[in-house]
């Protein structure tokens, strides 16, 4: 059942919450470079051959590690979010009022973009690779594979880090945040991309100016995170009350 | 000793027990999702190339992650076992009782065979990679080979989450769980596989169709689950008290 | 706003201070030995091949490590900084005395120098391998690299270990400290060398003799280091008062 | 100043000291099962080819996630030490009596062996790789590289677990414990091999009958060890009060 959250607009003004807005875009900010850059890194290191094994591996690790930090950086601020399917998952349970995921996400946004153009100014010039599917793919495989990943990343959030009665789960929330991440990026790589992040996708589509595929990474993530705040919240969690914006992690 | 525990049939109805059973389910389906996407994964950035060592680490490492995330997920609710092997390990030392142990059993089966269709789906047809005993080892070899990765992996769990005097290693147990099957991967892969989990290896033999070595990932694995049950529970743990199945990580 | 703290200089003097010295030597030696180390190894691995991506993950997952281990060893007695960037960042913020944080330098700077001079030793007269801006990239893009870079490395510090609001984060803070220079490396390896830290670049400069881009490991990492200081001890932070040496992750 | 402890023989022989022997034993053979095993995947996956970066990586990763884990195996039980010099070095600092850690050498020796054999038959008579000093290397820059390197990890052990003031470092100590065991390899693998423990090397060397090196990883990393215990024990730790056997990381 969803539970969406009508809050006074003006908490959504307040300054927790533009502090909170802040946050998020430092912290996808962090993670876009630290994430994306290594996707470039790669195909400086093999003037942009094919992806292999250890590429995969790099660029996972890359995303893990990242977004683990990431996570951290922003959890008692604005509960680390990083993610536009995050804040969808955690308002369809009633965690996030609409109007202050709304101002997430367009922190989230100007983070991957900005991100990207610093990417592109340090390394002098290069292309800022985007997500899309692969060859040999329709975009219902790239649209299911995003909601299935993506449900896996948002119940994570759910389970370690939204759930009133996860105890000492909370204490290592981030890092599962980030590790689901890296699993899903090792086996959708070569297949969709694995973004499970709308604003992941965005950035790079905005700086590149190839918003060909970007649909497909908004449309997943969202189902998929949807879906995850919809069964988790209802399933798992008895009380909805909603949380302040800084106590996901508390 | 063997400890079996016999509960009330309502117990394994209870609305708790159910939400334990769905728990299993999506958390396994999401660890299997990850861990033999990743092995497809490797097969398309090299056309189905013998397994090398980066390919070795990329799986490892996905298994490791995700696994340790899996088994966070439903640590609060159902215990995070993910593992017919877990859960029977955990039955032989009266932590949970028969009937509900083989309900564990069938949610497990069940999600990684979801996951295997999903995968399927996903990858636009690609076939689904089954365990198997590498050419010049006897089954034999595999079964031994998985006997004694699977009591570690066992083990673990008894001395991080299980045993009533965790402490604060309680905090880390999802770590360790998911991180000792990654070790343990990175030298089982090139002879057993490294399954340590009938489910794990069901899923693909299902879905696949090839079912001529799965026994071997049944027997090892049991008897090395069930060997740690015994050893952990009669010489590490004195009191045997069933604990709730929604207490193990608490 | 800048909020530098000027103690008692006998605080500076004291045997809780001369402890946290030896402990950022000790700790910032060890660090060094193993990013320093796994780079002159992959270089005997493959007769000082260019850098590739399984390369680049050998050295961003040493630093990833070394770098969490080694401010665990220190967290409980100095702070665990093993940077000057840290340690000029938390300056700003009021974190540590000017006079303090100017012996932390040289106790960082010479531990680096004495890993080098072990790692000539015990591989045999290796050379040791200088931090450096890559062909094609000018100085201004590596400055800006690194001031990315390590703005968030040291945003992290502020976030995990010296925000009094870290609760529970504080328990993975060494982690998180750790792997975003892990993740950072995976996307700065190939361009700006992926520092973050004067004393890292220092040694490696000391020992081979070669300081001809030192100057852009100093100037990016201090600049970006200081801005992490300023915005996050600004903005998130409300009350400055500094805290003992020994209590960041208290 | 060494500090070592006699304690009454009967302790040695208490029900609690018998199972803390064969803790430390199941969790070295386990450890070393992972470590060791993980070096002959890698020769079998590559024919037995020299090592190379992915290799390194592999057998890094698989003895840092195997020893993080073997540590919180037997962390709550026997202090978790699955090494000669961990013991030693703590023996040095009081931390356990002569004649108890006589009998955790021996256990941790019959481990490592035992993983061995084990290994030897489920790889279907592979060879036992041992440590051995690289091609070009002396002896004594072998000796040197283990002490440093050992001197780490006995020193993140006291930092991170023995100190009586480690706080919430206690919580990650395992993974501290285990993550310098990695950085360390992927400095010293091609070099000295990166043992850091006469159990790892001694196992290997019984089982292979080649014990030609051998003296190289018992000298270099007692005296790491030693060192650790030492300076760490007189410098940073005031109360040398010995905790029991059981309460390392409690």
């Amino acid at each position: 059942m969803v539970k969406l959250a009508v809050g006074s607009a003006a908490d959504s003004f307040s300054a927790a919450s533009l502090k909170a807005y802040l946050s998020e875009f430092i912290a996808t900010l962090l993670f876009v470079f630290a994430g994306v850059g290594s996707a470039i890194a790669y195909g400086k290191l093999t003037s942009d051959a094919a992806l292999d094994a250890p590429g995969l591996v790099a660029v996972a690790v890359a995303h893990a590690f990242a977004l683990f930090v990431g996570v951290s950086m922003a959890a008692n601020i604005s509960g680390g979010h990083l993610n536009p399917a995050v804040t969808f998952g955690l308002a369809i349970g009633g965690n996030i009022t609409i109007l202050t995921g709304l101002f997430y996400w367009i922190a989230q946004l100007l983070g991957s973009i900005v991100a990207c153009l610093l990417l592109q100014f340090v390394t002098n010039g290069k292309s800022i690779p985007t997500h899309g599917v692969a060859a040999g793919l329709g975009a219902i495989e790239g649209v299911v594979f995003e909601i299935v990943i993506t449900f896996g990343l948002v119940y994570t959030v759910y389970a370690t880090a939204a759930d009133p009665k996860k105890g000492s789960l909370g204490t290592i929330a981030p890092i599962a945040i980030g590790f689901i991440v890296g699993a899903n990026i090792l086996a959708a790589g070569p297949f969709s991309g694995g973004s499970m992040n709308p604003a992941r996708s965005f950035g790079p589509a905005v700086v590149s100016g190839d918003f060909s595929q970007i649909w497909i990474y908004w449309v997943g993530p969202l189902i998929g995170g949807g879906l995850a705040g919809l069964i988790y919240g209802d399933v798992f969690i008895s009380s909805y009350a909603p949380v302040p914006v800084s106590g996901d992690y508390a």
